[in-house]
């Protein structure tokens, strides 16, 4: 079954203490776009500026990413500047240039209107919320948030809450969201807002899965070398929500298996600036890593 | 199989958000002790001032655990003055008193001598030594640290290293010892150091357990309220040892188990202060935890 994903499309310049990038391709929905194609038929909303090259539409295109939803419209494409610590679970912004994101009000294909599978990407809920809007009758929404939202559109962010069945986020974002220093305690409130289940993102501490009756931790790959954290949370919504689609099922034995994916994904994508690695990656090697995040936390090994 | 315990045994002031205790029972074996005693007879070896109450040991030896090598010498007890704020992971030391600790020279009971299991808490490398001196052919040694000796007596330390089966620390411990803000490659880098294996507690992310050709991870309880961390380190390493020595076996299934019981240990020792939780557990109750920490990781219910 096919996945929507609205969000960014954008340049990022990074510095990590491991090396540098300027203007590469970046953007919550291409990370995730791209992550999502190993398992699934994509639909891309977003926009972009004259600027923007066709050999990146090109690149979406050769993983399968229906690109009829991301608009060009006149001006720049949306640019992000930050640089990463040792602490690489941090992003520090330094610029930020919205360009033609600035008036981004997404108009959907015909066709992607009954997409089974949506994903509301890290944007102004507000907009999140006019893609909800155009879809009919989804199967599963999911979403994504960020502390700027959190902070600056309380109630338009609530407002999307209470129409999705999963909320992806950060542990700090869970905190600020639920205003309450606890984890385990923020993600049971956040559960009172809306979404049905919520993911918390723990960076090199894997993930928290919470739901009403259950929890559920995934470590994260034990990687010697993270050369750029950028997009590990979309390549990870990505992985989570293309293997959902693909499985069909959406019982708790699919969304834990789907967990293991999202992580692979974001492992991979962790291991080189930009979508380097995650366009160079082989149904095989996807396979292997899941099964070694499953050994991680086997006692018995068969 | 009985195990072997030496460290410290003193009264502790604590402040947390939730609290305060003053002049409470502490001290890294007695931590350690208690929580192992749920498994296997455990000897401890420490020393205690003439302040120390006779309702203090005798607690120790309602829990089973054999005093004989708890020496009793004129001066105060070791005490330690602490807060921790929010983020729970990171102790603050106001005040240290040694008192008779700062002459310990440890003097083993022959009966102690062939121990088979050994653990040496977080003490002086040198006294860390001294008892190495002391025990037969031990079947299974393992050690802890801290800051303190890594900067300040790090010779002693690398050369108990050398001699120890397992090295268990906190992360911030490992990042430091092999001066490497990588945590995987601090543990890689450890393992060069002589341990076969690092054990690397990570608080409220879990445990994180490394050999040369292995990695396991498992989660800390979900508590939504943590009332004092204290001693949940040494809880850990009491449940883990003992254990093993109740299950006799040394290969990677009994080592995984063994870190589910410590950290099922650790989990009850947080929920309240001092040692309060740690003595009013019965075995179904750690059973059920550990089981509870089997099925956070678990995918497909039985």
């Amino acid at each position: 079954m096919s996945v929507l994903v609205v969000g960014s499309v954008a340049f990022d310049s990074v510095e990590t203490p491991f090396g540098a990038a300027e203007e590469v391709l970046g953007g919550s929905a291409t990370y995730f776009a791209v992550a999502a194609s190993y398992f699934t038929p994509v639909r891309l909303v977003g926009v972009v500026g004259e600027d923007f090259p066709q050999e990146h539409e090109a690149l979406l295109r050769r993983h399968g990413v229906d690109t009829a939803g991301l608009a060009r419209r006149p001006g720049r494409t949306f640019r992000w500047r930050g640089r990463y610590g040792y602490d690489l679970n941090e992003a520090h912004t330094l610029e930020t240039q919205l360009g033609v994101f600035a008036d981004f009000a997404p108009q959907l294909p015909p066709a992607y209107r009954t997409t089974p599978y949506v994903f509301l990407a890290n944007i102004d809920p507000e907009v999140q919320l006019q893609v909800l809007e155009q879809v009919q009758a989804p199967r599963f929404v999911a979403c994504d948030t960020m502390n700027f939202w959190i902070e600056g559109k309380r109630e338009a962010l609530l407002a999307t809450l209470r129409r999705v069945d999963y909320l992806l986020l950060n542990e700090a974002e869970a905190r600020a969201l639920a205003q309450e220093p606890n984890t385990i305690r923020a993600g049971r409130r956040i559960l009172q807002l809306g979404p049905r289940a919520v993911i918390i993102k723990r960076g090199e501490y894997g993930v928290l899965y919470l739901t009403p009756q259950s929890c559920f931790f995934a470590p994260a790959y034990p990687l010697e070398e993270v050369f750029d954290p950028t997009g590990a949370g979309d390549a990870f919504a990505g992985g989570f929500m293309g293997a959902l689609a693909r499985n069909g099922a959406l019982d708790a034995a699919a969304i834990k298996r789907a967990i293991l994916y999202g992580s692979a994904m974001a492992s991979f994508n962790v291991e080189d600036f930009s979508l380097r690695r995650l366009t160079r990656l082989t149904p095989a090697e996807i396979e292997q890593r899941v099964a070694e995040f499953q050994r991680f936390v086997t006692i018995e090994e068969l």
